[in-house]
């Protein structure tokens, strides 16, 4: 079997140590000094499976090895190493080792693909400095601005200022930009971070779709006065109030709009902030997300329309943010193809279903044909520490990356090669 | 005309002077460097009133002179000038100073009292660093305990440590502790902190009672799911949408207990605060007040039962912590009389309303006859920088104070005085 399980395993463990605290969780920012260590125990790794690497100009790790026709588009395989705060070992950490364990195994069986293989760590997926994402796939399929840099993170640290202090010039970002004619196709081994898979049984499962997230933020001024000596009613301007009732709105609209539609209210924060005086402002986000643009829609009106009901009611003026809209996004039927065929050689069943996260493939999907494969995780649990695979689940995941790129590494008329 | 109207708005003007933000508003916490600041002003303006000053074993600062018969017991004027984070130039300070006007007026007049006169700047009336209040006058009421002092503020300091890098001695705090053969009678001027005399077009109330506050603070434990990739519904234990539905249990609890209860979320922190993360934690505080027990206790109870009702709909766990309870206090109708008798001589209405806000008033009557004196302020604001009291107002609630000082300074068989 090419596929080295231990070997998989224990560099799953060794990246989980870099950024984890006593109690297991992972914080592994863009941009900071653990996620230099953890590209740079990466980028050993891909040296090890046979890859050139190289560190393209907004940080994503990029680790390739030319097929017998090294003009070709290549085979991409990517995902992520940033996490969230306080996530998981797994989340899109599997992806990337899965990729790298695949190269490795092509190039100890000396097999050579027709086409060249490439495999991709991408910056900043999570977004959770910034509190946008898919940074690095954005940076490669062109879609980053100037503006774009000049985002602030909480410290009031800007992408470009984080950038140059990594040692990059962010006036550089355009040069990580790739040509469709480059990639054939990309696939993205992923956690499922649902419990869809685990309900039904399955090691893995082949994704259709993915999700499109909304990201709205608002901002509520109402008045801060004493909390003991304003009657209730119509003399309080309560932001906490005002907020309270957005949130179970948000809950409510996305109930009512599809089975598959989500809404969550992630952030809130409340000024002055102290139990004597009625919130005077409330700062809040909206995550709003379905793999149906029709129905995500539905819900983002639905929300729209109560936030600036409630803040009437209350009282309070409302100035609402988009900071994130991305389309939900359908994969390729001939790498989902792919995929299911590599399932049926390794006798599992072919198992599909939608992505409610987002993910570096919808980004891929403007330069590449893209597909998923989705591992099955505990409970469904992701983005927290208690997030885990079995052993015997990224084994089969891998596997099944490994049979689905020797099929797409076999040289045929490739669509974007002429271009 | 005793009392001097430019020079208590002078002060009024110079002491809202630390301790504030180019807005106006002011944060001037007990223990720091502004607040010895404010002190050391008000510690002067005493000296010129021909008050004696001292600094007594937890910061208060106390200015006294001396009536015809020394040994009795005095005439206490007093409140506070800790404020809130982001308050006003006149909650606790406007009362204060009137005292000093008073004791200012009295000694240009060359009026001796019968009684001694005191005037005490109380020290943390707020609670805002360590979320609790009363200190000054629970120590001067001998309610003080050791375990007291070692309550941590947000940047982890205990008020023993704020009180030794303040020049105090921790140790020694039940030394601030009065008798009450010391004190016959207590007077304390403040702003309303709420609207009613604005709607009756009045400038001065005379307090009936005090309400008793209740601060509770409930951890809510749930899980930090993925935001986009876990569904709506039972899979979801969202801290959030429960600490959303307290929020609105606790305003509908109120509002049945009766028209004076109140109940306010001032505080609401998520963990992990993070957009695309279903918080897993938040951590509230719910501030309950009311003028009568019984009503208070009926809004308490309804709120507990809804926090059990609404954390097991959502799968959280809850831990609740009560770290404030007081008890509603009727005021002393001798000191009311004398202070109603005032505005008659000054040929005001007397209108009588209770306080929703807490005061060192309340703690005082452990110790003396109490009563207080409410001035309209603007909108009811307060603990807020549009705080604000016009001149006249602030005038003539000193000149109520004046008269009801000289008709309590009077020898007569004074109650305490043989205890």
């Amino acid at each position: 079997m090419p596929i080295q399980k231990d070997r998989l395993i224990e560099r799953l463990a060794a990246l989980g140590h870099i950024g984890s605290t006593p109690e297991g969780a992972v914080t592994r920012l863009a941009y900071t000094p653990g996620y230099r260590q953890a590209e740079e125990m990466v980028r050993t790794w891909m040296e090890e499976a046979g890859l050139k690497t190289r560190i393209d100009a907004v940080g994503n790790l990029i680790g390739r090895c030319e097929g017998k026709m090294s003009d070709a588009p290549c085979v991409m395989l990517g995902s992520h190493i940033d996490s969230v705060v306080s996530g998981g070992k797994y989340d899109g950490v599997l992806g990337v080792l899965s990729g790298v364990e695949v190269a490795q195994a092509l190039f100890e069986d000396g097999v050579e693909l027709d086409v060249p293989l490439e495999v991709v760590a991408f910056m900043d997926e999570e977004g959770t400095r910034w509190e946008s994402g898919l940074w690095g796939s954005q940076a490669i399929a062109g879609q980053l601005t100037n503006a774009a840099l000049q985002r602030h993170d909480r410290m009031g640290v800007t992408i470009a200022e984080a950038m140059k202090e990594w040692g990059l010039d962010p006036a550089q970002f355009a040069a990580a930009t790739r040509s469709p004619s480059e990639i054939d196709s990309y696939l993205e081994l992923h956690i499922e971070q649902g419990a869809v898979l685990e309900n039904k049984g399955l090691a893995v499962g082949v994704v259709s779709a993915i999700a499109g997230a909304l990201l709205l933020s608002a901002r509520l001024s109402g008045r801060a006065d004493h909390a003991g000596a304003t009657p209730m009613g119509s003399l309080r301007h309560d932001a906490m109030l005002g907020a309270a009732e957005m949130a179970l709105a948000a809950e409510a609209a996305a109930m009512a709009a599809s089975p598959t539609c989500v809404a969550t209210v992630g952030q809130l924060e409340l000024k002055p902030g102290v139990f004597n005086i009625i919130p005077g402002e409330a700062w809040m986000t909206f995550d709003i997300r379905d793999i149906a643009e029709t129905t995500r829609d539905k819900a983002e009106a639905g929300i729209r329309e109560s936030i600036v009901d409630i803040a009437r009611k209350h009282g309070l003026n409302v100035t609402l943010e988009e900071s994130l809209r991305t389309t939900p996004v359908p994969l390729s039927s001939m790498v989902v193809e792919a995929i299911s065929d590599a399932c049926v050689e390794l006798g599992l069943p072919v198992f599909r279903l939608p992505s409610g996260a987002g993910h570096d493939a919808q980004v891929m999907t403007q330069l590449a044909d893209v597909g998923m494969i989705f591992v099955r995780c505990r409970e469904g649990i992701s983005h927290s520490p208690a997030e885990y695979v079995t052993p015997q689940d990224a084994f089969l995941g891998a596997q099944v990356l490994h049979e689905a790129v020797v099929q797409l590494g076999q040289a045929r008329d490739i669509r974007r090669h002429n271009d």
